[in-house]
């Protein structure tokens, strides 16, 4: 079974998926990441993925084989299935539709025992530009309306493999929390006539207070109401709706006060597990000049997210100017 | 600091409350539970806590001393702080206001060693009397608009002490999580003229797959579009706005399939971490003709979760109908 099914109280879309194969008893704990010797990720084994859709490669080196420095390749167990079509319809007082979409994975390096931290900037930049690409492929298929790409780092923030990778899912619809935040920022825009994100850059920037770091074309910074110890976002200084329009001297920006972040997240919190998302704007959305793209890095702790997750209230013991200060100082 | 923030884009009010005094080393796992030589929530340990705001005990034992079987205390670790104005106020283009609300603890039980699901099925209704109880008297405080109870069981579910226990705060805002979920109540009822949720319980009396038990007034399904496996709901069968208005005979009902429900729970998946949280209608909500309250219970699994929080998908590997059908058969 792959398919969407609606919340017919709140409207959310929840994929119900089973292809992964999982069965009671593989709930009882987290998954363990495999070692070295059985990662389907290292070089040597491209067999035991499926066909790479995009690589970084040395010369005269074949598909689908050793000599690659990242690949791309979709996901073996997909949360949704690349062929068919939505065939909206009802199940009584229910909505549903079939689980169409596109999950990739991309695979940020072959060394199995480094983190994305531990990366050169340059490779994180092509990284970057890896989802760039991906995304502007992706465009051109008319069933999907919008790309997430996401970072699960160690097991407590969902990965499954070690091996370095982030992921990939195309979908036919905008996700609840998306379009939340895209209708926040309209809001705002129609209200005031300025985006709601560069707003909150120039009172940053003039505060100073939640500031952790920046570069020519980035703003690192603790947010004002963060949902979590730690929580950081990296936006870019001057407005831009599409992350896919960033261009390739931004995109070592980009890269570089990333990496930065990661560093000093890893000394302030001693290499924490952490969920990056890019939010983005949508395929063909509308209102380019309200939404500003940016990314969050939220850091896990256990209690916290079991208290939010429960109860739908955040409650965060750091105040994010006490969070900004610690990420600040941190020699990395 | 004590104090209520709003995200300026989603406009999602979180709770900044250094109180718990934290410091990032406090961050990198989670809080083991105390042993019970430790534990401020045993008998005898009564000094130890803030005093009693309500309990159930033995003819002739003193407030705050042994002879209890449920006692209601102030966190001593408030989210929130009970005194005090909100002064909701601008702090440049965000908005924030006093951190005002209750914190309480609901201990359940004297024993220590025992679980919710342990208990017997008068007692469990003892406890839901008690948070009954605790609702009509903080609705007496005109600052408040809505109290969640809720419960953490298990480290992985954010509980920090292993003392049999659940919380309850009163707030003076709605959570966003609750306003939209009234909202899509009330929308239903407008174009429907039907409380969705009793929409929901006839289809699934009538479809039977999702059903996990029923009994003369409450319903415990799977839902249609679960965000984890093995979600349930407990819902009573007939149209009722206000957890507070459920009767004793009632309440006794609702014990007996929450204790059933639990037990099938720790059967097929192994005595799982689990939040329980009751979705309730605000105080003085104008619109109970188009909200149903129900019991929402989550089963914890670190990688969904994960999942979740990263990216704001949900996707779940179990189908609801295969959940119901392993809580139904679970031998109790």
């Amino acid at each position: 079974m792959l398919e969407f099914r609606r919340d017919p109280v709140i409207g959310r879309w929840v994929i119900i998926s089973t292809e992964r194969g999982l069965r009671p008893n593989d709930f009882h704990s987290a998954t363990l990441p495999r070692s070295e010797a059985l990662c389907p990720f290292c070089p040597g084994r491209e067999h035991l993925t499926t066909p790479e859709i995009y690589a970084l490669r040395q010369p005269n080196t074949a598909a689908n084989a050793p000599g690659w420095t990242l690949r791309v390749i979709p996901n073996k167990f997909p949360a949704l299935q690349i062929e068919g079509h939505l065939r909206q319809r009802a199940d009584g007082i229910y909505d549903k539709m079939n689980g169409v979409g596109a999950h990739e994975v991309i695979v940020e390096t072959p060394e199995h025992f480094l983190t994305l931290s531990d990366l050169p900037d340059h490779h994180v930049c092509e990284i970057l530009m890896a989802y760039r690409s991906r995304i502007l492929d992706l465009q051109n298929d008319h069933r999907f309306r919008y790309v997430m790409i996401f970072k699960n780092h160690g097991i407590a923030a969902g990965a499954s493999l070690s091996h370095p990778h982030s992921q990939l899912i195309a979908t036919p619809i905008i996700p609840k929390r998306v379009s939340e935040e895209l209708s926040g920022a309209q809001a705002y825009y129609s209200y005031k006539d300025r985006c709601v994100f560069c707003d909150v850059i120039n009172q940053e920037m003039d505060d100073r207070t939640r500031v952790i770091e920046q570069n020519d074309s980035f703003l690192a910074i603790s947010p004002y109401a963060p949902r979590c110890p730690f929580e950081t976002w990296i936006l870019p200084r001057t407005h831009q709706a599409f992350f896919e329009q960033t261009r390739n001297g931004e995109m070592l920006h980009l890269a570089q006060i990333l990496l930065s972040v990661l560093k000093r997240l890893n000394v302030v919190l001693e290499n924490p597990p952490y969920n990056i998302l890019i939010h983005n704007s949508p395929f063909d959305y509308k209102h380019p000049e309200a939404y500003h793209w940016h990314i969050e890095i939220m850091p896990r702790s256990t209690w916290i997210a079991g208290f939010e997750w429960g109860t739908g209230f955040y409650i965060n013991p750091t105040p994010p100017e006490e969070a900004a200060e610690f990420l600040r100082i941190a020699r990395i």
